[in-house]
């Protein structure tokens, strides 16, 4: 452990305790030293309340994860990096593209890492799929990411909030990929997006996209599927069909399943923070959430039912 | 005129006829040789319906100018970047940001001219007062942006559409003055966007951003005035007022007018353009339709009433 780089994990949520505790413990990179959060705690670390005083009082401690909803991260990030600390950021990375393209020029300026995550990107389909379709024709893509968000969100009332993107929190992840896989721009051309009546962000949406070479691209968003879930994205191309499933983690081309295994996203993630650390580099690609903005920019619409989660 | 460069027209509307045409026949560096639209005619050029079939039949002429709705700029800009013209775009460069970042680098890859022009910033006092701030120290900014659709946009149906962005139209005027006045990421927090029961895009807009030194900037955007028009933009610094008025062509200082004149911002442009291309270079400044995509990603929607124009 004497190696180790001390971390402060920030935001002591469902996602740090899911997923950043475990992978972080799991790994060979990082130890959790301190925890900053208004009511979580990490055990066997020492424990702040405020950003600030963490700050302040910890200057050996030159790493921040932070797992905060997205609203107050430009003002932490912003403050860690004046603090010289690297940084890494849950997805989504800010709540506008304005938030987030600063902190990139901050960052630089300070010459420190940031890092923004897509923890998707690091599903084990993914970077196998990219690789097959480097060389391949792609003739259409279709992504379907339907799920219930009374299993997945329970109680985030946030992400019915302004800034909390509705249904494209979970759309991002598949916008995450699909950027990661296709080169170029993809360019939405029409949205429609479904707002419950007592609510202020969409539980639904469908989009129309499409590649720079002009291959249609379609997404299909629902956050009121129960029974089975489904997170798949579906490439066809010149030599046939590629199809990532279940957020990327199983691949099939052909209908011939290629990579399957033990999820290790959020390894992967502190694996390639390390790795960006120690080469002074940033990683900080937006194009995720560059989609989601033109997708309310020219969206259409539409009020549907009453919704309880 | 013999050492002029020979340019084709595009889109003969309202703007073509009354900045475009008057302002290169007034300038020294280009001449209108074709025209390109489904139903208007430049009058002592030769005139074309199909935008293919001009770049096809006129090599020669090196020089396009996209006056059409931004709906279809993007498959023209891509077609006459591919065929090897130099491009310039009115205002709003495309529908969405994802269009407008794939041009700019089909057009540096194709090493042609791509000039995402922003008219408001040619105004006479936007550069007198971008280099008064430039030492200044800015304590907040206020935008009022209040116009009478029915006088300026007569029969214009795309800017309620999907994609026409509403009283953004005319509000992305003053946020392209606003950032090129004031350095640094402009960052919306919070937006609120009125969208008649009839229309699908907003008539009014309230947004309030932040400078990255944390300066407050409002805007208000209306498109409901009736009797006087106001194009105002206030900057409270440490050294005092600044305001620029009717849309930036008037200039106060603590009061006190610098500037004015009669306007040339088309002029502006036009020899900016033929500065771009003899230096081989291009201009794509996305903020000011970034500020509206980041508008719409987290504005709050009020349904307002009904409205005829």
């Amino acid at each position: 452990m004497a190696d180790r780089i001390p971390l402060a994990l920030v935001g002591i949520g469902k996602i740090a305790r899911d997923q950043h505790i475990p992978s972080i413990a799991g790994g060979n990179d990082f130890v959790v030293a301190a925890g900053v959060s208004r009511h979580g705690k990490v055990e066997g670390a020492e424990n702040f309340t405020d950003f600030d005083a963490f700050l302040a009082a910890r200057p050996d401690i030159k790493v921040v994860s932070l797992c905060t909803p997205p609203e107050v991260r430009f003002d932490m990030a912003k403050a860690a990096i004046a603090a010289g600390r690297h940084v890494l950021m849950e997805k989504p990375p800010a709540t506008t593209l304005g938030e987030a393209e600063a902190l990139s020029e901050i960052a630089a300026k300070a010459g420190v890492t940031l890092f923004a995550t897509w923890h998707s990107r690091f599903a084990l389909g993914v970077e196998p799929a990219k690789q097959w379709l480097s060389d391949k024709v792609i003739q259409s893509i279709s992504i379907v990411w339907k799920e219930d968000v009374r299993r997945w969100h329970p109680g985030q009332a946030w992400i019915w909030e302004p800034g909390g993107f509705g249904v494209f929190d979970p759309g991002i992840n598949a916008l995450s990929i699909l950027t990661e896989i296709v080169p170029g721009h993809i360019m939405v051309q029409k949205s429609t997006l479904e707002f419950p009546e007592n609510k202020k962000q969409p539980i639904a949406a469908s989009i129309a996209m499409r590649t720079v070479e002009g291959a249609p691209v379609t997404a299909e968003f629902d956050w009121r599927q129960e029974g089975p879930q489904t997170w798949d994205i579906t490439v066809q191309t010149n030599e046939g069909e590629l199809r990532l499933s279940k957020g990327g983690s199983e691949l099939y081309i052909g209908g011939k399943e290629q990579a399957s295994g033990p999820d290790r996203e959020y390894a992967g993630i502190y694996e390639r923070f390390a790795k960006l650390i120690r080469s002074r580099q940033s990683d900080t690609d937006y194009q995720p959430l560059r989609i989601v903005a033109d997708s309310f920019l020219c969206g259409e619409r539409k009020v549907v039912a009453h919704f309880e989660d």
